[in-house]
């Protein structure tokens, strides 16, 4: 059995991309994990693994071993259970690396301001000072300057970013081509995280995307459609 | 024997970065190609193919077979010439569609308006007239004043499209892996376009990608590192 210690705010809602990327390649790979809920400040439930940061894995069967960063984590679950591969190939694995950084760096810091605020909103009570603290010195001004700047104009932005995946759907039903793999993963975390926690539409309703999303969230019984959403 | 309809500029420069792409594949395969150089208003010269952009190659081994567009021209070589594979697997296909996709989008559209005066300095007298009438409509202005407001800031938003590729070195001499393969050649092509036209320095001295990029112009015999630049 292996535990996942997952993000939660408000509603049980699971917010994380980064821990969204695990639970798909979790599931990918047919493995059974519980969730564990940790909030933005408790920091110490993931210490054991010298983490600050979620998802943290701890496989049971395999002694406690600990794996954290969803990066690492995805590379450890491929060697320690090869069946059902994530990458199965050193290229596959170099485009997934890519589109890893690709979407932590473009995607991201395009979002990330957009939401900033949202997910404020709906951390833990006793989270929030913590989670407004730690983002106001990273974005250097409040968080909800932050998020109304972004929104003049961020949102374009945002979409544009996802350009290069419109190309790649044209031609083929996923991102890693003809069935989902880890790049499909860590792009559905990314879409996933504003729809638990924010009214923003990440995705225009015409854009060819959704068609890619609703075959995310209805993978591994619609375990991202399932999911508490900002307005559930 | 392989013909290559090559853009050409003063002083038989060869500035295109999806002609760059098709160059470094076809030396990749070891297939041997003379290069046909077609100034930006020659459109004539390649009709004959149903295409009005370079690169086009023509396969007189085969018929005369013409390929147009560099992705299409990659993906038929690797079909008609399997050894030596630019690809070699549905999943380094996918991995390279995305990249070409990156690359054009995120990468060109925060650099062709950053250089954009100065390819049209270094166009041969003859194109002058095509390349600005044509290139003015696609940018709505001057193409002095595009790139003039380009050069306020935009050089640091393009070297922050590259940081997915400067994740990806930290981790492998490749973007590809430990080989170079299409997904280095695209992003050579495009380092490639400024160096041939334009004082502009793409890479800041201390990135880590000038390291790849050096071992980019070093391959096939300094293929990109013999080629004219703006100052040669």
């Amino acid at each position: 059995m292996i535990t996942l210690f997952d993000l939660v705010v408000s509603g049980d809602r699971r917010p994380s991309p980064f821990c969204w990327r695990t639970k798909l390649a979790l599931r990918h790979k047919g493995l059974v994990y519980v969730a564990e809920p940790v909030g933005f400040s408790e920091k110490d439930k993931i210490a054991f693994a010298g983490s600050t940061t979620l998802p943290v894995i701890r496989d049971d069967g395999r002694g406690g071993h600990a794996v954290k960063d969803s990066w690492q984590i995805a590379l450890w679950l491929d060697e320690a259970y090869p069946a059902r591969p994530l990458f199965g190939s050193a290229s596959a694995t170099s485009f997934a690396r890519f589109v890893n950084g690709w979407a932590d760096t473009a995607v991201h810091g395009a979002l990330f301001p957009l939401v900033v605020a949202d997910i404020h909103a709906h951390a833990r009570p006793q989270d929030q000072a913590y989670f407004r603290d730690s983002r106001e010195k990273r974005l250097g001004r409040p968080l909800e300057a932050a998020q109304a700047a972004a929104r003049d104009g961020g949102l374009a932005v945002l979409r544009s970013t996802l350009e290069p995946v419109r190309r790649q759907l044209a031609g083929q039903p996923f991102i890693s081509g003809d069935a989902p793999a880890y790049p499909d993963y860590i792009l559905a975390g990314t879409v996933l995280w504003p729809r638990t926690i924010s009214p923003l539409r990440l995705l225009d309703p015409a854009d060819p995307l959704n068609a890619w999303l609703d075959r995310m969230l209805d993978l591994f019984d619609g375990l991202g459609r399932k999911a508490p959403t900002a307005s559930s």
